[in-house]
């Protein structure tokens, strides 16, 4: 195997809207496992908004990234290298450490998935942290029920996609999503979504009103601002938000000011949660489950959009902030 | 009996801040019951923060106030005349049409209350919708637990006092209260808050911080705005906030731009839920049990301020805008 390995690292901490210059393509040696340790080649690695707030020097859920040293996230790979138990060369596996050709970790936190089952990228989206999320925000969080109406933003993003199958799948009525293009709004309506909209059309507001005219029962965010105000608007009484991300605003220096109608969560008796998928790792058999079944069954398409390079890592996550993705955007290493 | 009554109309919608000129004082007759009704001569008439929202022409959970009409809301008071089955002149009954020293009103929409069992002035305030308000929002809507810090806006208010000493009675470990004057932050203290602050001294948040710098578990808001922001900082991973109301936005007239955080509460999973005490009638029973029961033993004080005559109702209800109350304010009849 070659002993060159290539990862980005972060070379300064973006203000505002991250650039290529924030980022460093830094070649090392392959490493060689230590006891209990195994080496992965990786063959996809997942970029996901959530990173940008990792750019930050700021506490949160996880830590900051670590200036001058490679960045992480999904993956999975081949192990190449292993002295560990249970894993042995050729065994894929999904693990937390991303934006590198080679990666070096325990055994312990890597989890071995069936090559055979599906296409191993998608251990990175529809099977993996990316369904779990729209699966347990729309169904634990937010708790939409059969015949119910749900709005979902950022609707051709790799999660938004399969809230909104999930949620017909399960009975909803009436499902409406946002996305950032005309095409993506075809998609929308090929993937079985009663009515999208290109949120530059018009204010949100007006064009979910014209969407759901009836009012919105749950509300999956992945945007914030404009569309969570548009969203309480729209809510009826009891209605209820998983609040995903808010991908409009990682990249604003300035705090926002929407939403400005939150006042309406009183009188509408609204429920706004915020949630993050690591809480919801008890539903993981439950949804691994019913999503192999519908993906068997042809019940559930997923868009994957695919950079190829580890050096174009950077500019896969820039297009993402961009909204340049259909469905998930992987690196192919 | 007196055939003449009085009663507060609403003469004009404000813009803002409510002025007198937005109210004016009617003489009428007093009304003759007809077959299933009563007449009541009201004791006491509530004035309460969610009023400002039906002064304005806009549809809410409860339809505005009429122009040129009585205004209404909780009342107690005995029954002088009745055409109804089961109640009789003399029974002492809790309602909903004050603003006016006698009201007409179906019997079915009167419940009957005990005036040797508290002061009848406890209806409209600790054993009535006020103390179920505060009851259902700490522990049915933000579902706190023992050993918990709590932080609740208002804290010298009709319901923020309770919400405190529920928080107490029910477990709490540290319950922190806001209020407007030294004076209200001194009677926190002296009804067993843990800790207290003025909310002039300085920024919310840092107020916060100070008196709860461990975070803070449960937010009970009756403020919103920056006490809202606030919170939101302080709050631990899986805090919930009952939004009860919003009193410093409710004479705004461009939207408020808080809280501008919002975001936080995805990477803290937090639940921010508003409510109506209506929807908590199914604990109105245990409610009116364990607060009985608190009252009689003395573990329970509550505030009330009290401004006679109906003509001085609108004045009462701008004072109560402006937090010149301890505790509930009334209007004796």
């Amino acid at each position: 195997m070659s002993t060159r390995n290539r990862e980005i690292h972060l070379a300064a901490r973006p203000q505002g809207w991250p650039t290529a210059d924030n980022f460093r393509l830094v070649e090392t040696e392959v490493p060689t496992p230590g006891p209990g340790q195994i080496v992965v080649r990786n063959r996809y690695v997942s970029v996901d908004p959530y990173m940008r707030g990792r750019m930050n020097d700021v506490r949160s859920y996880v830590p900051p990234f670590a200036l001058d040293a490679p960045l992480d996230g999904g993956a999975v790979g081949e192990v190449v290298a292993s002295e560990a138990e249970g894993l042995q060369p050729g065994d894929t596996v999904l693990h937390g450490l991303g934006w590198r050709e080679y990666a070096l970790l325990d055994a312990r936190a890597a989890r071995k998935v069936d090559p055979d089952l599906a296409p191993v990228s998608a251990y990175l989206s529809v099977l993996g942290m990316t369904g779990l999320t729209a699966y347990a925000g729309l169904l634990d969080v937010a708790g939409m029920k059969a015949g119910e109406t749900v709005f979902v933003s950022a609707a051709a993003g790799a999660v938004g996609s399969l809230v909104g199958q999930i949620a017909k799948l399960r009975g909803a009525a009436h499902v409406v999503g946002s996305a950032g293009s005309a095409a993506k709004v075809e998609r929308l309506r090929a993937l079985g979504f009663d009515a999208a909209f290109d949120y530059h059309d018009g204010p949100v507001r007006d064009s979910l009103k014209a969407a759901a005219p009836d009012g919105v029962d749950v509300y999956f965010d992945n945007v914030g601002g404009d569309h969570l105000e548009a969203a309480i608007s729209a809510m009826k009484v009891h209605g209820r938000a998983a609040i995903c991300g808010m991908i409009a605003q990682y990249n604003d220096t300035e705090p926002p000011a929407a939403p400005r109608n939150l006042a309406l969560v009183i009188g509408k008796r609204l429920t706004l949660r915020g949630f993050l998928v690591g809480d919801h790792g008890h539903l993981r058999d439950e949804f691994v489950r019913e999503m192999a079944g519908w993906l068997r069954d042809g019940r559930v398409s997923y868009d994957e959009t695919v950079v190829d390079g580890i050096e174009n890592a950077p500019e896969a996550f820039l297009g993402l902030l961009r909204g340049e993705n259909l469905g998930k955007m992987l690196v192919r290493v």
